[in-house]
């Protein structure tokens, strides 16, 4: 199982690479193995060409190495600390993709301006507030953590699988190591697709709630109608 | 025929893919065979890496299921709809390619700015109104049929092959399915090029009548000059 | 001789599509051949990937053809008044691309904002008047370069290889098809450039006449002290 | 060694090329041993696809060729000043790259809007003040990195590793040549960030001195924590 699930966490820092999102060693996915309480995470600094399934480092939630010879990411308290606030998520990644970086360095959450938007997020992807110097100089990367959480203290992490950290860039979520990265892809995409809007109707708001209701549900939960499920 | 059909429109959609149009499962192209009534359409989030032409569901105009052992695209009441409105058309696109569906979500139709646009669109991309809350707690997909009919009143589909649904994102067609294709591809380098051009220059007008009508005509009707038509 | 002039001009056409500068059967180069007064020009509407060297079309300066079997370029008669108005050059291209149109269609001259504008371009690359209605119900294609060749009625062609025609798009020239195309292609760099530079400050100016002057004339001229020649 | 050495300013020219950061010939990359005090840079306008380590130019502090039959870059005299003023740098690119190139044409230095930025650059990269006409018309490469030291005066170069050349473009460097080349690729990807982040919000500001620190030393100096280093 352990194996397995370090090779879906590799497969899904790969797929950050074929998707350009990420430049050099940016970036970082992990998975989880809830059963055992292990987390599967890319090392730190490694170049994704040489990167294989034995590279990717084993922890628990403590952050102790289980298995592997390299240090683990150096964002793994902010991944540690999403799947204990988020028990309903099963994978983390953490891009500085472009677009999705701008917004979070313009400090704006990104508003639901299309059903591109609604298919995927419920409601706007919301933009922490920035980290204050106590923060900063203390348990940092921890503490990135627990602004995402307070952010989403009323928004249910798998309905919104994406947040913008303040003058820092997204993390995305999702069921799975892959399905994070999906909404990664997902999340630039919809980014991209917000800046040339704003930039073209600074004046634009959001789509009607119906119709954010009406795209997502289409998509997710008992109704949805989309796809090949039965 | 109907095997015919299902190449084409399954040629359509890969076209799509190797333009950069789609993103994932996003999009869909389908085609028309009026003589026997029965249209083709892309399977509903089946990824195109695996799509062969048995994967394209046949169905009637009023939906049934011909051929195929896959649900169809969750569009499909839209694309039959436009069928049924606009007589002169063999094929159906619909993606959320970026900067159409910038121009979708920014609410504003897309001028005539240069003979780029002229050379395929005639007249600005007209963008829909939004749908009431009414229309999309109905037949959502049907109605977003609908107001795409409705903004087309006074507009022949085939001079102006495209349209921006508002909050959502463009449709395009053609005489077949793979012409259908290429109007979503020139809608995205024409909605390029537009925005670009509305950034540098917020008040730019339209190209003047007389010169759009020398590039429609010049690729369209009886005194085209463009090509090798004799 | 003519047929040495038709391979020039295919890979002129070629390094179009190469440097991503043109979308389907958009674009055209052509080249001359001043000691037989004889001009070989892309076929009109022929898509690049099938194209060879027998596709291009050679004509004389009135327009005739004289080898070939398709018909040249709907834009046949810019080229040649080009030719004959520019005794200095010896090939021209003309392609949409996309930020050198989107600076046409809004209107614009390109101003010289940095070095890389001036190691290429002597000044601002003009933008033509918008044709007359007259213009463009009469002989349309003549027109525009009667509109061009106005617009360069103080300006050395070989000192400011590039031209955009308002409303459409840009034409550039050089000594041969080739470097007519590698012109189309720095262009399209430099209007990319300044696109965002004008975007990030709107009050820009262009850079001082010394060091436009100095890049000019350090690429350029029997001065020049760049590349290796002696 | 110079072999070794000229080995390096060809991978990191062919860096350059594979990152997307030059078009034809634009750019050059050099690196320098101390210990001989020699200097290895690209040859003037030669071809990146032809380049091999033999054309790879080598020369004194004081630009004499000491191996080579090409002629060195046209900007060698900014390079060596870089080096003899910059004891701790080995390597230095300058490159025409889209973004970066756009904010110095724009004259405006790059602020560190988020941890991107300040993972590799400490504090905003600056611009330089405009060369003065006797500047230009005296010895002007070497003015050009006069420039760029003026600016430096308060600045370790190595905490922030590169500038912009007002209306001209980027010089980065590093401790060797592929460290300079990878600061070129990180240089651009930052420029692009902050591009799009002044456009979402042009009353944006940098982030806070105690996270630009925070980042910035994470990656650098003894108590980096990033990365496999012991």
């Amino acid at each position: 199982m352990p194996i397995e699930l370090k090779e879906q966490v590799l497969e899904a820092n790969l797929e950050l690479v074929r998707s350009g999102l990420v430049l050099f060693t940016f970036g970082n996915a992990s998975g989880i193995d809830r059963s055992r309480g292990l987390v599967a995470i890319k090392p730190s600094g490694v170049s994704y060409e040489q990167m294989n399934s034995e590279d990717i480092v084993l922890v628990d939630m403590d952050g102790n190495i289980v298995e592997g010879s390299l240090k683990p990411s150096s964002d793994l308290a902010t991944h540690l600390l999403l799947y204990k606030e988020f028990p309903s998520i099963g994978g983390v990644v953490h891009t500085h993709s472009e677009f999705a970086t701008a917004w979070a360095q313009a400090g704006r959450s990104i508003p639901p301006y299309g059903t591109t938007h609604a298919d995927y997020f419920y409601g706007e992807i919301p933009v922490t507030d920035e980290l204050t110097q106590e923060e900063i100089e203390g348990d940092y990367v921890l503490n990135t953590g627990k602004a995402i959480v307070r952010r989403f203290r009323n928004i249910d992490p798998l309905a919104t699988p994406a947040v913008l950290v303040a003058g820092h860039g997204p993390f995305a979520w999702g069921t799975t190591a892959m399905s994070a990265a999906h909404n990664a892809v997902l999340l630039e995409a919809v980014a991209r697709m917000a800046y040339h809007t704003t930039t073209l109707n600074a004046a634009c708001t959001p789509i009607s709630q119906p119709l954010q209701d009406r795209h997502y549900y289409r998509k997710h939960g008992a109704k949805a109608t989309y796809g090949q499920g039965s």
